[in-house]
């Protein structure tokens, strides 16, 4: 798999290096890559947005730099997918992140101040995806965090310490509360059933406590929820 | 305002230097900080993690490093807040930035592996944030977007071409198409509108723009929502 990111600040790319990133890149299972938009200006300063229409305060995203950008990278070619980050576009999920896990190129378009040129929108990109109901300084943190719940998909990206057999929304629902050594900190203790070795009683109490948490933060998923009862055993 | 972030991976949090977050340290509005767990490890091989009791793959960040990191930054003399980035925890929105933004001294716990002893959670996190209903790899993307959504909010940190005030969600819905030069595009011209100069016809397409995009995208967010009459008047 291939990812570009467009992007005014490159430099914001660095934790693509860190931790499983950047073993799954040296393993070979994904190419990242930074465009500069800079490198498709409009003129010699290296201009790249420009006032909106209709006033208002910030600025837009010229168009030209981004068709010439997202075109350098043969994604269409490819028949891989253009996705834009921006605060309005569809929620981004577990469910969408292994849909994108099965491209084979992802251009990713980071926007920057009140965003960019609606016609780019219309017409060069493929999915809208928003990061949640909040808003960032830019596309380049949405990007970042796409790309790793992707990546993470990928056969051979996690090695044992990360295994995502069971983590929230694996399974549909919230995680389970861990517990590692010591038994005893400043006077509270791990959970006696974890203790026991009764792998059933176990996978019983971790399905429980996945539910109640399910419940109790989460009405909204819940409520959706068809319980299966081999869930927890693991 | 002062942010601690306690990381096992330091080294991503680089795009905090960059843009607008940098910016607002420079001057002044925030103080940034990392937090290495591994200067509080068990022992001398830096471990900070153990094998998760009941048995499961992946590993979990004990109880003893998180405990003496979280204390090393005086949050709780500082009436401060500690904030565990975790897919369980409650879904960040532009209203908690909003609320943290007011706080003068936050300490996010970037987990990592299979997550952070359970014991953590209940003695020393005030609060539990998810980014969305996706995993990563870790809490470092997520603390930095919570940092960004935080930072920007405070007065000053955003300049002329930032402007918040017409973003998704500052008014509670999604934000209208931006249009900027050239007028024609490839054949795509910009809505005439957006042209004309007349303050109120525009201010009325952004605010019928902004409220079908809502009601077409978000459903969710459009239910509930109480339109009111000024806004789109900007």
């Amino acid at each position: 798999m291939k990812i570009d990111c467009i992007t005014i600040f490159p430099e914001m790319f660095a934790p693509m290096k860190s931790s499983i990133m950047g073993r799954a890149q040296a393993k070979g299972l994904f190419e990242f890559n930074t465009v500069y938009l800079r490198d498709f200006a409009i003129n010699a300063y290296g201009q790249v947005d420009d006032v909106p229409y209709g006033g208002e305060p910030g600025m837009v995203l010229r168009p030209e730099p981004l068709a010439k950008a997202i075109r350098s990278t043969g994604v269409k070619e490819d028949g891989g997918k253009v996705i834009y980050l921006t605060a309005d576009g569809v929620p981004f999920t577990h469910k969408i992140a292994k849909e994108l896990s099965q491209e084979n190129h992802l251009v990713l378009v980071c926007g920057h101040y009140k965003g960019i040129d609606d016609r780019i929108r219309q017409t060069e990109v493929d999915m809208e995806i928003s990061i949640g109901d909040f808003v960032v300084s830019g596309g380049e943190l949405p990007a970042m965090l796409v790309t790793d719940a992707v990546v993470r998909l990928l056969d051979g990206a996690l090695g044992h310490k990360e295994s995502g057999e069971t983590d929230s929304f694996a399974q549909g629902v919230l995680g389970w509360p861990v517990y590692t050594r010591p038994e005893e900190f400043e006077g509270k203790k791990v959970p006696e059933v974890l203790l026991s070795g009764h792998h059933k009683n176990i996978s019983e109490w971790r399905r429980q406590e996945s539910l109640k948490r399910t419940q109790e933060r989460r009405p909204d998923i819940f409520k959706n929820l068809e319980i299966n009862t081999t869930f927890g055993d693991k």
